[in-house]
């Protein structure tokens, strides 16, 4: 955090805007309401060095934070991915277990519960897990996030599946070398692709 | 393309819907719009491998799509990174330039004139470009996509900035142990960081 705030000092040198400060909100209305997200137009004030403020519009899609959870399973060395539909790129993709947060559940939990509900996996034992943290869809538009898991697990059962309704998920087992070929093209997911691929390198991820 | 329909075929093993057809769009309907973005009710039929279908419904936030760029100097072994407010997180937050695509422009162009405005840097040799695609924010519930960069980049001029209205930036120039150590946390600008890091251990990108 002391370097994070260096950082900023020397980024602080020029412009007017005051990036040590908070900025606030100063209006927030919701505009557009559906089942999974909603559409506010806020008004927020960026703080100025010599005390004043900048106002700035802004539109953002308020969406309920989810998790992405990429299962390895040691005993066969191979990882769980999925095909589905999806309406972003308007087709069947591939991608990895999926879900939103639901009221109440810790995220790592939610990454257990849609393994299981998506794909009837359920690992007989948990040997370790990455926990990435969370990052943003697209921080300039929305705050739809995703916390990010890597499982390491052993001893899989499977259960049948228990999808949500209109959900028609397909999933397979797939080596390592297949994972890094199959064109997962979900931000995200990639993310914890590339995330896996430093650790079985050996490196370290920050 | 071929492994990709083998590892489709793989997964329809189970399961009623046919994957390896075309989904097709029954309903759209614009029900908001904004400056940056409108949403969007469509009616989806999955086709079933009996012949029938199911139909599904979804909702879709559609968006310009955008890039991303991670600008390396190879004189100094430097990145480029910036600080601005961003409406997801709600603060200022560390990142990469990035833009929205212009109608008939090249993402790369894009890419190169985001930099410029964004930042005054504008290279004078261009040594190397990565080009990783497009990547979709949140493919269950938007269109934004992102296409990726790496410049590595020689011969910097610095320019005046020429950011839009109500943008207030600011970037500096930090070492790659710097660039890892950032919480850059939009899941994109992420996977270019970890993209980096896989070529710089002198891995292959796939």
């Amino acid at each position: 955090m002391k370097y994070f705030e260096k950082l900023a000092r020397k980024m602080n040198i020029e412009g007017e805007i005051d990036m040590e400060a908070k900025p606030s909100t100063l209006e927030d209305e919701e505009v557009y309401r559906c089942s999974i997200f909603s559409v506010h137009k806020k008004l927020i004030a960026l703080p100025r060095k010599d005390g004043g403020r900048e106002v700035i519009r802004r539109e953002i899609v308020d969406h309920l934070p989810g998790v992405i959870c990429l299962v390895h399973d040691l005993d066969t060395d191979s990882y769980l991915v999925e095909m589905e539909y999806r309406v972003g790129p308007g087709n069947f993709v591939f991608g990895l277990p999926a879900g939103l947060v639901e009221r109440g559940e810790a995220p790592l939990e939610t990454a257990k519960r849609e393994v299981e509900e998506e794909t009837g996996v359920r690992p007989g034992k948990i040997e370790e897990i990455e926990q990435y943290g969370a990052f943003y869809a697209s921080e300039g538009a929305s705050n739809d996030k995703a916390y990010l898991f890597a499982l390491h697990v052993s001893d899989i059962e499977n259960l049948p599946l228990r999808p949500d309704a209109g959900e028609f998920i397909k999933s397979a087992w797939v080596s390592f070398e297949e994972l890094l070929s199959l064109p997962i093209k979900n931000a995200s997911s990639a993310l914890l692709v590339r995330n896996e691929e430093v650790r079985r390198r050996g490196g370290q991820i920050l």
